[in-house]
C-alpha cells in the first residue's frame, strides 16, 4: 500500500475542507493562474485570488524571479556560506533602506536581521526588543547607581542635604538619617538587578484581532484565541488593546508602567527623581491587519499609536510580513499612514513566490550590535533567497516604482467593482474593504436570517469556506476567508490582475449573494456532489 | 555612498571575526569546495569541513539536487496553493515513514508537519506536545469528576463505602462525612481545570549542551547560557539535565511530578487512587549534540532517557536537525543506539542545501489531528522544498541505502586520520570523537601553557576561530569551532569528502599542533597581515 496525503499529513485538515470542496490538488500556477488536476485528468485552470496569503505580488512562477532563480542555480551560488561576508544579504538591506528613507522621510540607517518566515522575523524582533530593554534597565540601574554615590560623598561631605521629599517617597519617618534614606533607595535599585523580579517582567502589546505567526513565542502575540490559548503556558502573554481605542491602550501604559527612584544632587540639595523602569518590550501593530479580516489601521489611530509609544518608551515593531513588499500601494503600508517604527518585518512577498526569506529592519536609535553575537539561524540570510529578493525590489522600484502605482489602480478597480455588487446585494454584503491589493469582502451575518444550510455554518466558522468552495467549482475563482474572521473573504492577488478576473469575481460573487438572497441551499451546494475536479 | 555589508548587516559579528580573517567572501561552492574571492580577483579554492552546519551532507549545488530545482522551476510547480491537497508533501512523508519503520522496526505511523527551518520544526514540536499534554490532562480530569459521580451514586445507594484511606490522603478527620471528602475531592480535581494552575504548568527539559534552536520559545530549550539568558522573560523555562547522568533525570522527574487524587468504587469500596498529573511537556535530546560540542549519547544514556520517558510519561523529542538525513551513518542518528522519539525533529540537509524546509515527525500514539486546524504556516508544505527533499531522500536511500555506507566509512576515515594527529600531538589534541561525518577535535585548554596569543584567546572563547582563520587562509581549509565548545572544531563535510581532502586536513592540523607545541605566535597568526583573500 502506498501512504498518500491523508494518511500522514493534514488528515483532519483535509477532512474538514473536502467537506465544501477544497480538496484540490494543483499541478502549476502562474501570474494569477493556478490549475487544478480534473477528474478527467485534464487540467483547470482557476483564478487564485488567495495568493500564498499575500507572497505573490508578482505573481505565481513569475519569468523574471524564475529566471533569478534558475540563474543563481547555474552559477553555484553558494547558498550555505555561514560566518563569512555575505553580499547578497546586504545588498538586501541597502536597497530597504533606501525604500525607508524614501517613504518615511528619514535617512537614519536601519540594520537588518535575516529569518525564514514571518513568524520567525517577528520573533526577531521581539527578541532584540527584549535585549534591548534588559540593556536599557541595565544602564538605567548603573546611572542611579551613581547618582547615589555622588549622593552619599555630597551629604558626607556636608555639601548637600537630603530633600524631605526623598523621605517620603520611600515611605521613611522624617526622622530617618540620609544614610538610611540611600540605603534604602539601594535596596530597592539592586531588587530591579534580578531580572526576574516580577515588577520589571517585559510587557508584550498587540491589537485586538492582530496577527503575528504562530510560533512558539509570536502565537502569544497573535489574538485569535483559538489558535494562541492551548499554547499560554509556553511563552509570555501579551495585552490585547482593541483597534481605534487609544484611551486603551493609554490605561494599559498607565497601568503597566513602573516607576523606579533616582535621585539628584543639585544646588546642595539631594532630592528625589522619578524615572520609569523599561518595562515595556514591544507594541506590535500591522498597517492593515490581514488574517483579523482585512482591517486598515486609520492615520488617527496610528498617529496615538505613535504618540503613545514615544511617550511611554516602548518599541514600535510594525508587522508588514503581509502588508509590504509593495501590496499597499507602497513598499510600506505604514508609509501610507504614516505609521514609523522602531522595527519592520517583512516576509512574503519578499521571497518572490520561491525563496523563504524574511528580514526584521531596526532603526540605528535601537539597534544593539550585540545582537549579532548571540542570535543565528542556518538558512538566513543565503545567496539563493537573497538574490531572489534583489529581483522582487528591483522588479517593485523599477521605473520609479511603478508596480506600486499598478498595485494602488488594480485594488481601487477591484474595490469599484466588488462595491458595485454590495450596492446591489447590501442585505448579503455588508462590507469592502482594504488597501491596495489586499481587500476584505465582509459578508452579513446570516445566523438568524440565512437558510437552514447557511445558519449551520455560521456559528462553526465555516460559512466563508463554503462560499469559497462554491466559486472555486462554478467559477473557477480561489478565494479563502481569513482566519480570524470567517465571515470576511480576503483577496490578494498580484498586480496583474485584469479586469476580466475582476469581472469574473464580481460575477461569481453576484450568484452568491443571489443565492443566499433566495436562501437557495441546493443551488449553493450542488457542487459538493458534481465536482469536475 | 553605497551602503554595503558592513554597515547594516552583521556590523558587529563581521568586525569579530575580520581579527581572525573570516571576513570572507565566497563567489561560488560545489561538492565539499567554496571560492574565495581573491584579493587579486581570482578565486581561491577552499575544502569546506563546515558545510551550512550540516545541511550538506551531499554537498553544495549536488548537480542531480541543481537539476531537480531547475525541473520544478520549469514546470511552474505550485509553491503557494495553501488550503489545497499538497502531493509533494506528503511524498515526503511517506518516504520519511517508511525510513523510520526501516531503521527503528516499528510500523507505526508518523504524522508529518512541516516547517521552515530546524528551530521552527522544533517549537512545531512542543506546541503539539503542549496541546497533547493539555487534552490529556483534560480528558483525566473528565474521567476522575466521573468516577467521583460513581462515588457518590455508590455511598447514596448504600452500595458502597468510603476507604479509611480517602480521608487521610485528604487530609481530613477520620469522621468526615463521604459527601464531604468528595466534594474537598472534586474541588481538588476542579482547580486543575484552571490551565494556569502553577502545579499544573508544563515542564520542559532537555540536556546540558543541547541546541535546539534560537526563536523566542526554542531559545530556552537551547542550554548555552550566552544565547539563552537575555532572553528567559519571553518563554517557559527548562529545565537542564546533565548527559550520562539517568540519576539527575529521574530526581528531576520525581521532584516535578504532581499527584491527582481520584477513587474507584470496587468490590463495595470506595478508594483512593493516585495518578500522575500529565505535568511532562516534552524532553529534547539530539542523539549527537552538534553545536554542545560534537557530544554523542551513548546507549546505554538512550536507554535510560528511553525507559524514564516512559516512566513519567513524558514526550521524547529526538532532534534530527544537525544529526538527521544521513549524516550520522544512518538516516536517524538516534537508530544506531537505539533512541525512539515520540516526535522527531528534521531540516538542515532535508533541504539538500537549496530548500529551506523542516518536518516534525509525530508518532500515531501521540499525534493529536486538530493540532492542524490551529497550527499553520504560510511558507511551509510547498511544492518546491518537497519537491528538493524527494530528490534528497530519493539520493539517500538509492542501492539499498549505500549513501549511509559512505558517510559511515567517510566518518571513519576522516575519524583515523584525526587520531593518527592527535597521537603525535596529545599535549595539543584531547579529543577525536563522532559519529559518521559528525565529528569533533577538542583542543586540549591552553590557557596556563599556551603562548600570549593563545592565552588571550582562550577565556574569550576566540581560540577556535583564531585556529579557523589560520587553516583557512594557510591551507584553504573552512573549519569552525561549536558555539558552545570553543575549543572544539566540528567537521560536517558532505559524503563526496576524498582521501585528498583528508589529508589536507590533517595536514593543516599537523601544522597548527606544531605551532602551538611551539608557542610560535608570530607563526600563528602570519596570515592576518598577509591575506590573498
Amino acid at each position: 500500500m502506498t501512504l498518500h496525503a491523508n494518511d500522514l499529513v493534514d488528515t483532519e485538515l483535509h477532512r474538514a475542507v473536502s467537506q465544501v470542496g477544497l480538496d484540490v490538488e494543483y499541478t502549476r500556477s502562474r501570474g494569477n493562474t493556478m490549475w487544478a488536476r480534473g477528474k478527467d485528468g485534464g487540467e483547470i485552470a482557476v483564478t487564485d485570488f488567495i495568493s500564498g496569503y499575500g507572497s505573490l505580488i508578482l505573481g505565481h512562477n513569475n519569468p523574471e524571479i524564475v529566471a533569478r532563480a534558475k540563474e543563481l542555480l547555474d552559477r553555484d551560488t553558494p547558498v550555505h556560506a555561514q560566518v563569512s561576508l555575505r553580499p547578497e544579504a546586504a545588498s538586501v538591506a541597502a536597497a530597504l533602506n533606501r525604500i525607508v528613507h524614501r517613504e518615511f522621510g528619514t535617512d537614519e540607517p536601519h540594520h537588518a536581521v535575516f529569518a525564514n518566515s514571518g513568524a520567525e522575523a517577528v520573533e526577531v524582533a521581539v527578541k532584540h526588543a527584549e535585549m534591548d530593554r534588559r540593556l536599557r534597565l541595565a544602564e538605567l540601574l548603573v546611572a542611579v547607581e551613581e547618582h547615589i554615590t555622588e549622593a552619599r560623598g555630597a551629604i558626607a561631605q556636608g555639601t548637600a542635604a537630603l530633600a524631605p521629599a526623598v523621605l517620603t517617597a520611600l515611605g521613611l519617618p522624617a526622622t530617618a538619617a540620609p544614610e538610611v534614606a540611600l540605603d534604602a533607595l539601594e535596596a530597592r535599585v539592586r531588587a530591579f538587578d534580578d531580572h526576574t523580579h516580577p515588577a520589571i517582567a517585559p510587557r508584550l502589546l498587540s491589537l485586538v484581532g492582530g496577527f503575528h505567526g504562530k510560533l512558539m513565542g509570536s502565537i502569544q502575540l497573535t489574538h485569535n484565541p483559538q489558535f494562541r490559548t492551548p499554547f499560554t503556558e509556553l511563552s509570555a502573554q501579551s495585552r490585547f488593546v482593541p483597534v481605534d481605542r487609544p484611551d486603551a491602550l493609554r490605561a494599559v501604559f498607565e497601568a503597566e508602567r513602573t516607576p523606579l527612584l533616582d535621585v539628584s544632587v543639585e544646588d546642595g540639595v539631594v532630592d528625589v527623581v522619578e524615572r520609569d523602569a523599561p518595562v515595556f518590550c514591544a507594541l506590535l501593530v500591522e498597517p492593515v491587519q490581514g488574517e483579523g479580516g482585512i482591517v486598515p489601521i486609520s492615520p488617527e489611530f496610528a498617529k496615538e499609536l505613535q504618540s503613545l509609544s514615544a511617550e511611554f518608551d516602548c518599541p514600535l515593531v510594525i508587522d508588514e510580513v503581509q502588508t509590504g513588499a509593495g501590496r499597499s500601494g507602497a513598499f510600506f503600508a505604514g508609509s501610507l499612514l504614516p505609521l514609523r517604527g522602531d522595527y519592520y518585518t517583512l516576509a512574503k512577498s519578499l521571497g518572490g513566490g520561491l525563496a523563504k526569506t524574511a528580514v526584521t529592519l531596526i532603526r540605528e536609535a535601537r539597534y544593539r550590535p550585540q545582537f549579532e553575537l548571540v542570535h543565528s539561524s542556518t538558512f538566513a540570510k543565503d545567496a539563493f533567497s537573497s538574490g531572489i529578493a534583489l529581483k522582487v525590489l528591483e522588479l517593485l522600484e523599477a521605473d520609479g516604482g511603478a508596480a506600486y502605482g499598478v498595485a494602488a489602480e488594480r485594488g481601487a478597480r477591484l474595490v469599484e467593482a466588488l462595491e458595485a455588487v454590495r450596492a446591489e446585494y447590501d442585505d448579503i454584503i455588508s462590507d469592502v474593504r482594504g488597501v491596495g491589493l489586499l481587500v476584505g469582502v465582509e459578508f452579513a451575518d446570516r445566523s438568524a436570517v440565512g437558510s437552514p444550510m447557511v445558519r449551520q455554518t455560521q456559528p462553526a466558522g465555516l460559512f466563508g469556506f463554503l462560499v469559497s468552495g462554491f466559486l472555486l467549482h462554478e467559477h473557477r475563482i480561489r478565494v479563502m476567508p481569513t482566519g480570524s474572521a470567517p465571515n470576511t473573504l480576503r483577496l490578494e492577488p498580484s498586480i496583474a490582475l485584469t479586469d476580466d478576473e475582476i469581472s469574473g469575481l464580481a460575477e461569481g460573487l453576484r450568484e452568491v449573494c443571489a443565492i443566499l438572497r433566495d436562501q437557495d441551499d441546493a443551488r449553493l451546494t450542488a457542487f459538493v456532489g458534481a465536482r469536475t475536479f
